[in-house]
């Protein structure tokens, strides 16, 4: 683990029985608190953009906007919102997945989905991979190939590689719930 | 209107009904899918942040992050979070308002308000200003001073500035309702 990867670690808040009893929350609002260490998280992040050659950054809502955004920013390229069902004008294309805790929907506008790209999917945490896979879903039938998913952190012990196939998957920092 | 703010023009769609009959919806989303336009929108905010003298960023849930997000990480700043009720984990300050279509309320972890700083605030759009107002009431309440207020779009119609007296309030675009 780099230093930077230290200083990463020491960032993220560990907050037991959020959103419910049972579940040890990583809260990444330390990150953001933190200039040096959110910087470091974008440009990582944006290093895997340009590596995987992708061509868009699709935003996971709400805390994946917060990473994409300036990654997107940053490497000149279109951000695609997925968003919660209903919160999206116009027309959407939406899936439905099963959520860590519970089940829920989310939805990408038609229009930013009519010019098919090699796209990069952020988002800040990944925990079973639902909400991921039906997005990468989304941007596959209509037509994009997915570049990979890129997270600050990953849960591996949650098996998102399992739900996510064939996906390259990067992560800035993994935990393995051994703190759970 | 500088040729630059008639590319942000040009990239704002307007969703007539959206989210419910009668409301005419600016939606930022095409901002998104304009790499070009979307640097500009995050350029001119920084310069704004300077300007103001600001010691962090508050981001506004959801769109607010969008923007609020890459101009924190280019500034060097600080971003403090304001979510929907029940989003963020650990101790919170809560505050209710009234929203151009129905009621809610915001709230800011303990943690971040911790250490009092001159906070820009933005969010993506003004419209009556109701949630930014009790934002800023929280961030005053804390010890916080409020650099300003700064959106890309504004709706002057809405009588937002009412709603935050005394706050500089800059937007990129204003919209004057003559479409609705």
């Amino acid at each position: 683990m780099t230093s930077c990867n230290s200083d990463l670690d020491a960032a993220i808040r560990r907050v037991p029985d959020f959103p419910r009893p049972g579940i040890l929350f990583y809260d990444v609002t330390g990150i953001l608190m933190n200039p040096r260490v959110f910087r470091y998280c974008v440009e990582r992040l944006a290093v895997r953009a340009k590596e995987a050659g992708a061509g868009a950054i699709a935003a996971i809502e709400a805390r994946g906007f917060i990473f994409a955004a300036p990654v997107a920013e940053r490497c000149g390229l279109p951000l695609v919102l997925v968003r919660k069902k209903g919160k999206l004008p116009g027309e959407t294309v939406s899936r439905g997945f099963a959520l860590e805790y519970g089940e829920d929907s989310i939805e990408v506008q038609k229009a930013d989905l009519a010019t098919p790209a090699h796209i990069l999917i952020i988002d800040d945490l990944i925990a079973t991979g639902g909400t991921l896979s039906a997005a990468a879903a989304i941007f596959r039938e209509s037509g994009f190939s997915i570049a990979g998913i890129a997270a600050v952190i990953g849960l591996p012990f949650l098996n998102f590689r399992d739900a996510l196939p064939g996906i390259p998957i990067h992560t800035l920092i993994d935990y393995h719930g051994e703190e759970t």
